[in-house]
């Protein structure tokens, strides 16, 4: 279990935000906001830089509930292996994959992103709103797998917790979810 | 200045929450309730663990001016160097110590913080909500570092704007600032 007392036994992320409902209120709403929230990036694109990201820092909760969320809004295993491992020729469009290596450099240090990342982003059609939101993006999950893995929490191991997370994320979004589910089949001892 | 344009000539993190106002509300209240709400750890103490995250991550922005942050409550340059290069030596209790040490683990990634970390914290007298701050903190920072630096933001060189710019955190906190300062002296062209 975390390393400090949760007051309930929900895994991962979701037990850290309902632990502490003051500070999950305003993560849960810039979350909300960026990967659901009117844009011009559609939300497989927007999951997928969080997935990248969170496979970036090793935080294998996150990873797993965004690799499920990329694939339970059209994306699949195939496509998220060659992003992880091989961008370059990875099946997303020319302006995926700049803003996708811009991301990958935010996670790893905010100063690693130079101006002619930005001016790739920019020849393959991203605009600064698109640029703007894919480093907040990544910068938001470099929050968010640093507080679910520096606090040790639980991680499932079955894949169909993540898919049954997944299936919530992409229908309800990133607000706080109703009693029935929070302290329903998603607890875990 | 930015790799974006943005709305105004704001240097660092204040022209992106300026910039935009949805996603930098949410994040504005994160921090108030994080580094100026009810808790057993100081000001002081807070804005040290921002100030050692920032530094990890390089981000000179956020360093300065939470380091101008951490003199204006008290602290010392003396106190800063010694936390940035000796912690275990550096002038502060046992548990900061401990706590700084789980948020220096933090920045670098969140399964560098192991159980025998949060050990010495409790031995040290920390809380687990003290505990759950320090993590959360110091995420945040490498949200806000990766913020700053991964859309190339303006650094204003000159000390003084940092010790401005302290003083508002200090008497105002982390709040949107009124009209009247946000376009006046802190405004760089």
């Amino acid at each position: 279990m975390a390393y400090i007392e949760l007051n309930n036994a929900l895994p991962g992320i979701t037990g850290l935000l309902e632990n502490r409902p003051d500070t999950g209120a305003p993560i849960r709403e810039l979350t909300q906001i960026l990967l659901r929230g009117e844009s011009t990036l559609t939300e497989l694109e927007r999951e997928l830089i969080a997935t990248l990201v969170s496979y970036g820092n090793e935080c294998r909760f996150c990873t797993s509930a965004h690799a499920a969320t990329v694939v339970a809004l059209g994306g699949s295993e195939e496509m998220l292996d060659k992003v992880f491992h091989d961008l370059e020729n990875a099946p997303v469009s020319g302006k995926m994959r700049a803003l996708l290596t811009i991301a990958a450099k935010v996670q790893r240090l905010g100063k690693e992103v130079k101006g002619s990342d930005i001016d790739r982003a920019k020849a393959a059609g991203a605009t600064d709103t698109e640029i703007h939101d894919t480093v907040l993006i990544a910068a938001l999950f470099c929050l968010y797998n640093r507080y679910v893995d520096g606090l040790g929490t639980y991680r499932p191991e079955d894949s169909a917790y993540y898919q049954r997370l997944a299936a919530r994320l992409v229908t309800i979004g990133y607000g706080r979810p109703k009693d029935g589910i929070r302290n329903g089949e998603e607890s875990f001892k």
